[in-house]
């Protein structure tokens, strides 16, 4: 039987992918992702059977990978960052544990869900990468330094009520927060609503940032407050952080302490 | 001047580095860091100058590598999983900038702070790693992939009040959570604690898992629930996973479903 990884790529530049990431896509007969993701490897992998897929065909990715795996085959599902931070490491498990059928659609959830027929034997390995929120916060310094939030403003699979009450309970918490799909062509007040909600907790002078265009050459950034980053206009390849009560600009970096300066002080 | 890099070094085994993290190593005149993190990279490092350094010998760490940088050398200042999550990127930006120092103690925080004499010319670069959120995730399925918080349970540096109040705040805006040093020899009973805190909010059935020694030779993962989880004894090489409303066992795997099984049904 077959195997399928899934692999994340990390922010798009070749020098932040792991070993096993390389290993993972060296032992495997075919590339499939995302074309905007296929194309990052095309130039190292070419010589493997690379299959382009539009998106939002998420779903039918994942059973081709399964087809392809019943076959014998090793298949690497590729996405960026990290395959388990809004990535296709979840719904690769849940296609191949068969979800989406009545059976665990309604499952008690802490059993083991039956598998199809013809996927038994077939190994799933997840392959972490760095996610934007490392590597964002790595441009503009040490953002996150201290217990931290990733909220995604997508609302295609997610209410955005949902996502009003996470951002509220994040600055409740006083959390740093990493923002991401802070905006798209249909979306484009979705930041500005984002801040108007953790506004209401949140001090306006709170430091944030965002980071466009991350691990690739036309990388940029900026630091603002909280109150100014409502009036932003950001696009979709944009990640956005937030700052605790405690985050600091020191030397033009966006800094969270963790504390040690006042403990040893 | 020289140069400090800020290396997130990854879980422990070699394969989850980046290429650009051996890169800052090869880069270095110097290697330093707690001895646990110096004897990852000891092998094929060995030839350079490699310091190692106590545990709590944060700031004195940090200042270390100024001294150094400012000596004209390139230094690596190395920590496990990120730079910047629980890691060294803060204090080595705070220190470069002088915190602790009455001036930027009280400093509005918005203003560039003003740099210690001799480090104005000393570049100081993060490298980003794969934490243990990610690498934990991996091994357990795909616990992370929706909005999710990352909380360490020590309180040598934040009130045990304020940790209490973030897992509160995460369970009652249906994170998913990371839960970063859960036990130590003085703090035996923490992960106790914090289980009766979420189990306020979120239901006992809640499906979590920990992982233990990731990235290293003698790995090993448990599933269970939150109200188990609340009796069970860990160590501080574990890393604790909460589960959403929505988390499910799949093939004995861990998995929050991002919805598109929903969406596209």
């Amino acid at each position: 039987m077959g195997k399928i990884y899934v692999v994340g790529l990390g922010p798009g530049d070749e020098s932040m992918m792991t070993s096993q990431a390389h290993a993972a896509l060296q032992d495997s007969d075919v590339i499939i992702g995302y074309k905007a993701y296929t194309e990052l490897i095309r130039k190292q992998y070419g010589h493997k059977q690379i299959i382009d897929s539009a998106m939002r065909q998420e779903i039918d990715r994942c059973k081709a990978c399964l087809d392809m795996a019943g076959e014998g085959k090793t298949v690497a599902l590729i996405c960026s960052g990290d395959a388990g931070v809004y990535g296709m490491a979840s719904p690769m498990l849940e296609v191949a544990a068969g979800a989406g059928t009545d059976k665990t659609e309604h499952g008690v959830g802490t059993d083991k869900t039956e598998q199809d027929a013809g996927t038994d034997d077939i190994e799933i390995e997840i392959v972490p990468g760095i996610s934007a929120a490392m590597s964002g916060a790595a441009v503009l310094g040490a953002p996150l330094n201290h217990d931290f939030c990733i909220i995604s403003l997508s609302d295609l699979l997610t209410p955005w009520e949902l996502i009003e009450k996470r951002l509220l309970c994040a600055v409740s918490g006083d959390f740093c927060i990493a923002i991401y799909n802070p905006s798209s062509h249909k979306r484009h007040d979705y930041l500005m609503k984002a801040c108007d909600v953790m506004l209401t907790v949140a001090s306006p002078d709170t430091i944030c940032g965002y980071v466009r265009n991350i691990g690739r050459d036309e990388s940029s950034y900026e630091l603002c407050t909280l109150g100014e980053l409502r009036n932003k206009e950001v696009d979709m390849f944009t990640t956005v952080f937030i700052g605790n009560s405690q985050t600091r600009i020191m030397d033009g970096k966006m800094v969270t302490p963790r504390g040690y300066s006042k403990k040893y002080k």
